[in-house]
Formats: C-alpha cells, structure tokens, sequence
C-alpha cells in the first residue's frame, strides 16, 4: 500500500481527491491536513465521504507526514513552494495540483503570479505531470506539477499536430468553456447560483495564467507555437470543453489517422470517430479526455474540440495518474469510474 | 411624480426593486444609498441597468432622503428599525422589505431575530404590507411591513380556506421550495452553484424565522391556526413553489368556486382551473401569485400549491404595489410584466 | 462470473445499469437488447461507455439470453409481464426494474397501470426486492420486482417509524422532489430543459403510480397506514428528496437511536447526525440512501428527510443489490462509488 | 392602433412575440393562428399569459389576417414562402422570423435548407431586418426578414471593424453560445434537461445555416469577409454569447472609441466600458446587444464579446424593432423591458 498525504483538502480539488484515492486499491490515507479546520471529521464537511473516510482534518506539519510516501498539495498557489523542500528532503514524494512548479522560467511565473517564488531548485527539479507528453520522467520524478485544468485540455488536443507539423503554430485560437467548479470552493459573490446559472460570461481575456503554462507545453513542440486564448464561465459544475482553431498547411485527410496512432495506446485519451462531437458530461467523473476533429476544406481550417472533467482528467484524476506513475503502480489503478451520463 | 429612495441596494431584492422602478411611470428615483459601495454607480454593478439608470451610490444620511415621497428599505434585518422613527418624523413613507416591523410580538420578534427591538412604537404603528389582507389599511399607511417571500406565497394559498372554515386550521403542513436568490447576494459557500445546483436540500427544519409570520397571518383568521413549516432549497435562480396540505373539515365541492370569487377581484392572484398544476416559471418576473387546488378525496385532503417570484410578489413587485397604494396610485402600476417563460 | 443481459438498455435506468455492470468485478455483460436500435453500438449511444463497453445492442429474443444466468428488464411498465415466464422457465432468474410485479393485488396494478397483467402468477411469485425489508426471501427468488424510486426513499424513511409504533400510521404526508431523469429518456416537451429547468412544479397530484406501491409496503407494517403523495418536479438531473411529516404518538426522544439501531448493519442506509440535513448531491452516483430526523417538539411532528440518488438506489444500483443478493455475491460488490460532490 | 397577426404562435419565439406584444402600447394583437392547437386558448398553454392574452389558437387562413397590418411567422423555416405573397397582394405587411427571406442568392439558400424555393421574387423584394445596418430600407420594407440570432450577436460585434478596415476580414474566428430554447420546442432527446444541462458541446460544426447569412452580412461590407463559425449548446435556457476573434490591421488605439461613436445613436446596442466582460444574464429578457472590446497587445489580436437574449433580440423583440419602423411607431415602443438580473 501507498501511503498518501493531501494537505489542504477542503477545496474541490481536495475533495476530489480523497474520494478518488478512498476507493484506490493500492491507497492508504494517512492525513488530510488544513489549517482552518482541524479537528472537523472530513466526511462532515464533505458528506458524500460519510462511512468511507474516517480521518480528521489536522493541522499541517512536516511531522504528520512523515508515514507518507507520497504527499498531495491541493492547496492555493504559492504555497506549496514554501514546504516542499523539507517533504522532498525527507524522502517523501510531492505532487502539486497548484501552480508552483508548472511554469519553467521563474520570471513568468512571478510575473502571472504576482509573487516572489522562494524555491527554484524545485522548479528545475519538477517534471511536469502530463503523462502524455512526459511518461518516462514523471516515473522517475520526485516532485511531479500538475497541469492546470485548461490547459490539459488544450494540449492533449494540439499535440499530435505539432508533432506532425500539420498547422501553422502560430495562427491558434483557443477558445475555453469551464464550469463553475473550476474557480473553487471560496465565498465569491462571482460564482453564487444566482450569478453563474442562467448565463455565460468570458473572463481574464486580457491574459490568464493557463496562458503561459499551455505556450510552455506547445513551444515543447514548435518553439514559435503561439495562441489565443480566452476562457469562459459556464453555467454548470463541471467539464472543460475547449474549442481549437487551427490552420492547416498540410493535407488535412490524414488528420484523423495521426490522431489515432498518436493515442493508440493511451489508456486515458479517447479520440472520436469522424462527425461525433465531444460533449462534456459524456467524461463528467472520469479520468478521460475525449478528443473530436472536423476539418473545414473551404477555409482550410482544422476545429479540435476537447472535453475534460475538470476536477479528475483536469486536476485529481491525473493527479493519481501521476502518482500511479511515480510509484510503479498499474497507471489506471483507482481511475476506471465510467463519465456519469446523465 | 413620486420620488423615491431606496436604501441598501445592492443586494437581490434591491436591484430588483430598482428594476421595477425605473420602469414604473410614476416613479422618479432620487436616492440609492449604500454605505459599501458609495460612489459607484449602480449599472456598473448591475450591468443590465446600464443606459437606464444613471444614479450612483451614495452614503446613507438622512438628509439625502429630503426630497424623498417614500422611502424603502432593502437592508438586512434589524436595520431599519434604527433610521424609520427620523424619516417617519420628517413626513416620509417607509416601506420595509426587511422583517423589523412584520410581527406584532416584540417579544417573538427578538427570540427568533436574536436581538433587542429598538422601535417597538414604529411596530405598532406599522401596517402588514399584504394588500390581500389589508389593502385598505395600507392605503393609510405610513409605515408598511412587506411580508417574507413565502409567507406571501403560503398565506395566499390558505385565506380563503380559513375564512370560510373549510380546513382544520391546527394541522396544517406548508412544504416550502426556495430559488436560491433567496438567500441574498451574500458570499456563502452554501450558495456557491457548485454547491446549491444539481442538488435539493431542506434547511431551517427546525424553525425558520418565516414561521412566526405566517402563524401571526393565520391566526388573524383563525386563533387556533398553526402549521409545519419546511423550507427546502432550489436549484435555481428564482421562484418559490409552496405545497400545503390541508384537512378538509367541510365539503370540499365548493372549493374551487370559493377560492374564485374570493380572489376575483385581486389583480395580482391567479387561481388556476381544476387540474392545471402551478410552475413558478409563469410567473418569473411577474408580480402575480399562482395557485391550483387539488381534493384528494379518499384522504378528505385538499393540497392547495401556490407560486410567485420570490423577488417580485415575494419582496420588490409586493414593494412596489404597496407603494401604489400609499401613495394612491394605479395599483398595477409599473408591475404589468408578464412571467418570461421559458 | 455471472453472466447477465439487460432487456432495454436504452433509456436512463438501462445506462445507468450498464455503466454500474461494466465495473462490476463479479460480472460479465453478455447482451443488451433494443428493438428500435439493433446493431447500433451501445457505446455510440452513449458516449460515456466508449472502450468499456463493447456491445452492441441487439433484438430481442429468448434466444439471446441463454447464457445469462440473470437477466434485468429496464423496460417500459408492462413489458417484462410479457416475457418473464420463458425466462423463468429457462433457469434464468430475472429482475424488473419496471413496475409489473411489485403490486400484490393484480386489481389494484391494473387500475394504476391501466391495462391488463398477463402473468398474475408472476407477480405472486415475485419478491419486492428491497432489501431493507425482504434480504432473506431476495437471496431465495427467481424473480425480483425492483422497487420504485419515490417508493424507496419514502419506505426507507418510514420503516423505523412504523417498527416501532412511534407515529399516527394514518397521517403521514410525504412531499417527493424528484430529479428530471426520473421522468425518462423519452422525447417530451415537459421535459426540456426549457421547460423544466428554472421551474419547480408538482405533477400527478391527483394520484401517482408510486402512491399504492407506498402503501403495500407500509401496510406490511402497520395496517392502517395511509399517506398523501405529492410529487415534485425538480430542475436538476438526479436526485430524490422525501420530506416526510409525521405525528408522533409516542415518546419522540428515542427517535435517533432507534433509527440508529435500525439501520446499523445496512450497508446503503446512513443516517445522518442530528442537526445534519440531507442534501441528493452527497449521494450522487452512490447507491446510498441518507436520512435526517428532526422532532418538532411544539407540534408533536417529526419530520423525516431522505435522498437517493433516483437513478442509483432507486433504481440501477438497488437492481445491482438485488443481484448481488440473489447471485450469492457480496451484496456491496460493484456498489463501492462515492457520491460525486460536487 | 396596429393590428396584429402571428401565424404560428406555438413556439418559444412565438410565445415571447405573444409576450412583447401583449404589453405594447400601440398594438392590438388580432390573431394567433396554430394548425394543430386551433381552438386552444393561448394562456392555456402558456399559462404566464393568463388574464393578459384572451386569444385562442385559430386555423391558419388568409381570411383571418384581413384584419392585420402586421402579420408575423414564428414558423419552422420554409413556412412562409408559402403563403406571404397573398398577404403581401393583401396590403398587409410581413416579417418573417425564419430564415425563407434572409439569404439574397436563392441558390446558397437552396443549398443550406435542403428544399426549392418556392417565392424567389418574395426574397428580391424582402429586407433584411437588421436596423443597425438597414434602418431606412427597413422603414420602407412590405416584408421583412428577421435575421438569425447568432447572426445578430456576431454582426453588431463586427460591423464597426469592417466598416473602419481595421481588422483581416479573412481570418475571422466566431465561437457560439447559445441557450438551448435556440433549438426551439420541439420534443427532441438533444435538448432534454437531463441531455443538455450539465454539459457543453459543439454542434453543426462543419457547416450552421447561419454561417451562410453571417457572411452575406459581413460581404457587404467587404467582399472578402470570411469566416470560422462554431456554434455550441449551453446549459441554460436563454442568451446568445460570441466570442470574435480577430487580427488587427490597422492601429488598435482607437477601436473603443470608433465603436462607441458607430453605436452612439443606437437605442438597443450597448458597448460596454474597457475590461467589463459582458454575460448574458444581464440581457435576459432585454432588446439589447452588449459588447465589450479585448485588445491583446502581443498577438495584434481583438477579442469582441457580443451578448444577447436570442429570443429577444435575437428574435421577437428584434422583430418588434423592426415592425416599429415599419409602423412609423417610436422603434422603442414596447420594448423598454430592463434585463432580469439575478
């Protein structure tokens, strides 16, 4: 059995989380910790997780997980930095489902996130946790950083055409949809049932911080890969669906053969047949990006559109796969939950 | 011209209201006071009033309400009971959309609002604003306490049962169903959407401060009358949908005809025709209450289930042709919207 | 392994079936019948099933069914009557997810279901498969008549309460919110979600077909039971809430524990803590019934909260159960999931 | 006083045309005609028409429109083209909210709705109902043709551009939303509330009719205007929000301003201030476009955000508009209605 810490479990990656890793076969939770609510039985706050998690909240320490191989940080931004050098150096494996080791270059980082970052080493140290692109390393890694949620989404649906040089890297436009979970559990007047239900809004158009982190991922592959990207506030809980407009400058035909040979093997990304388009409750609880093409002959276009659950596929879903990964575990374990439709 | 203030405006029931009244065709609105948000001005906040209300927010003071005919208030409770005696003293209406002035008990007003009355003369002198019950007396009045959302809905349903002596007035059971703007434009976690949709939950099982009021409705009837009140949450924005069931202690033949001839004249009650089950989506927006009846003959039960918009006959229309009345104008005045459905 | 086949696996109990069987570790889906939709892939159909379920449906036929060692009817009412005795016959034991044998009295199914029933002898040989109330004679039965889904989370609700004599048996009201899925897969305007979303209505007041289904199972325990049934439609997916009001007759404070000690060893009945108020989304996609208990001491009530996943435990994931019971399996396997919060 | 028809009425374009018309000041509504609900009162199937349409439902006949100035078809498309050339020889005129009469080029109109056109000189006559780019022809036109609901949104977001040469009108991306009463009421699985709520997805990828009538507009403003058109469901039941994507030729310094002085005079187009994002809900049920600007520095790129009720002025209250013009009646006469937020 794996010994597992989350610190900071009162959010809805947290929650997430624990109900992924409660029913993972190989999965012992030691300790949840939160700072604000130690003492409170989780499954009181969250009480679909009655009868199946015993444990408390307790307050964090480097001591309380010192039984942990592996430690999750399903905290805000900036604050895994502050104690994953004492985790690591106490042998013990860190996944950060935040921000503070996905972006490289530490100056964009500060920049996007409005702060000093106290631990470069990490961030050099950090493999990024997208299995699709980083498999053989996140299995070595000690400190995995978990993609942001838009911008698995984006990725996985732009990769086999960068690799293919299939469009022009520096025409995309991404355009994406996130239900309301995705902006968390905090007090916000913004995302009350009587603000986000019944409407649809844009948000951080001038720049929001998946920007940078998907432009990392694609410059992996083209180093002029450029795009737009606009996210936008859906009236519902969950799912991701992120519409892509490219430009071909190749022959289009063979678009939906490279994308299936591109994900013939992986266990957790599902590419559509010609004509079916992707809708996110068809991946609403499960571990799966599900990807559809349709090519535009008269215009030369190329729309990719692809659905995600936010909270598993997009933060503690892969979050497991990568801990699968990392501690040698079969990578599906914990994850085969069907997508709930309806 | 009736000019108008309108103070603590930016919650639900307050943009509602100045929706309402910056279409009403005798209304000037002069004043929007919020202490929070002074100097902003209001369609920046509520976007949909833009180009049709240029007023910003200023600081609550009496003297800005100089000019004012009348005044509401749309402030949390226990508010308006600290200002109402100076505007009152200066000539000016008041109409309360909070609950300082809606029960006649000081003694059960603290219990169940927790803290001491400081106008218990302004109670007195305060008139029930349901013109339903009361129309003539709010044509004199000064002061006007506008009802809670579902005790308009649920004393609407049972009048004529009571004044006819058609149900055991003592068992009495009001099944509550609440949109979620209900609960305000407050920052809580419980009314998040990714909490309060795709869900249903009762709350306030225990005792929900609407209980007393319609008991002090029902008993102006009947003395014996009481009931069980439940409130349950809604996935949705708006609405409130009450069940009541009732024991018929007469012939429940007549039913139907006595509740058409006792509203046949009220312009903002709609008895429906035997059969035909209420939806608070006819009437979202409109300031008309809704109400169908169906005997269950084998029990001697008579469910009655009535609807309103909990912002409009539940708080702003009510507010509004309450106004009307004080100040002798067209009752329907600038409330002839139509349900928007769908 | 056991080998199973489902009987009209197109609407929202028949997915919702297949997608609990496919991971159900015991379990081998041989057949899925459809008339309408022969040779189309089941997971073309549903998208959620895409590379975990590789069927395709097929018609329906005796034939097709012998090597199942259960076969579940997710049929329309009045289906299965027509078919179950071939199956009886053929050794394979079967389990109705529609309606056709779970009222005893033939007269009574055939004036709430409006036509005749073919196979009397099947519905005396029937069990009614809630487990909570007939485990024993499930595990023995050929055939199971899976309950209805109000019918369930209003028995559950009351079983205690009548056990033990603690309530008047003749006036109990029970107020059932119920989930769109409920009401089917089917093409109707009702149910659009302009329709049905942002509105709560009632429906079926006169009478509901769950209303004498209800009432055998009450009276197993209590003659003299009886309830009003008002059915309300909910603008959500999933879900069932009962609000249960009763008159107690005896000493309300052992309530809690009685219930406690009632339910102690069901493994998908939980009682919540006094105080703690059901909500369906903490059993969504779990096959867990939650109950909330709350004395009214002023009134002598107690009202009685319950919520089920409609889909799940009251339906698809009760079948599952029931299998379970009847198949000799651990009654938990398969049923392991967590409500899905948020 | 107008006299007014509807031919069709059965609808949610038809019932929100009911609904703006049943409280304009200068119309009579004369007759609501329905094939297949003849004889049913109006407010008996749209009960928030109760006590304020007293029509019922008629046979469709030439004769019954003799008392109209206006007629309208809230038909299924392909429906008007019948029958307009005899109201037309009536003297009375027309305004079609289907699209029989938007595309000039018959042969592209042929091709998209799949059948032969039956009134090509109907077509030729026939002015296309956008006031903010024909408000003259408009206010001479026998026969009208309402334009699309994306086709609104995206054409007042992109009008100013073209007209100012400031953007590549080759390399426009244009993403959809829109709330699924857009899909109409027809019973139809798709737009079940448990199909379509809770979900995102894209639809008519390859190829929307309104991406023929969205070019048709931009090409009379440049001949070279192209365009990437995506529409997808949203899970709600009301609005319009388009994202416009577009490159950026000339110097971006002055965009806000050029908009905001091209829709000055426009009494239902709003242009929202720099870094207010717009959101459907605050058109709900409002005749108004809102717009808001992104200029994004680094790319050369601008992100238009056009936001609209589709029934309202995406359909009924644009069709209102324009039958004002038509009328010679104020062009905001009954269409004053402030957009209902929360």
């Amino acid at each position: 059995m794996v010994n597992v810490g989350i610190i900071g479990g009162t959010g809805y990656t947290g929650v997430e989380l624990i109900r992924l890793l409660a029913n993972h076969p190989d999965v012992s939770l030691q300790v949840i910790t939160s700072r604000s609510h130690a003492g409170t039985p989780v499954a009181e706050m969250f009480p679909n997780l009655r009868g199946r998690v015993k444990l408390a909240f307790t307050e964090p320490s480097v001591d309380s997980y010192k039984a942990c191989d592996v430690v999750f940080f399903a905290t805000p931004n900036a604050t895994a930095m502050h104690q994953v050098e004492s985790l690591l150096e106490a042998g013990i494996k860190v996944i950060d489902l935040a921000a503070d080791f996905r972006l490289k270059d530490i100056a964009v980082w500060e920049q996007w996130y409005g702060t000093q970052h106290v631990s470069p080493s990490s961030v050099e140290q950090a493999v990024y946790g997208l299995p699709e692109m980083n498999r053989q390393q996140i299995k070595q890694a000690q400190l995995v950083a978990n993609p942001g949620c838009y911008v698995t989404a984006v990725t996985l649906g732009l990769l086999p055409l960068l690799q293919h040089k299939l469009i022009d890297p520096t025409s995309i436009v991404a355009d994406g949809k996130s239900g309301v979970s995705g902006a968390g559990r905090g007090a916000n007047v913004g995302t009350l049932l009587s603000e986000a239900s019944e409407s649809v809004k844009d948000y951080a158009v001038a720049g929001h911080r998946h920007y940078p982190e998907i432009k990392q991922n694609l410059r992996q592959l083209d180093e002029r890969a450029d795009l737009v990207f606009v996210p936008h506030l859906m009236p519902m809980i969950r799912g991701i669906h992120a519409t892509l407009y490219t430009d071909l400058i190749a022959d289009g035909d063979q678009v939906q053969s490279l994308f299936e040979a591109y994900y013939a093997d992986e266990p957790f990304v599902d590419l559509l047949p010609p004509g079916v388009q992707p809708q996110t409750r068809a991946v609403r609880g499960a571990n799966v990006c599900q990807i559809g093409l349709q090519p535009l002959p008269e215009s030369n276009n190329l729309v990719v559109m692809s659905v995600i659950d936010n909270l598993v596929k997009g933060a503690a879903g892969l979050a497991v796969q990568n801990m699968n990964l990392m501690m040698s575990l079969d990578e599906t374990a914990g994850l085969e939950a069907i997508g709930m439709l309806p």
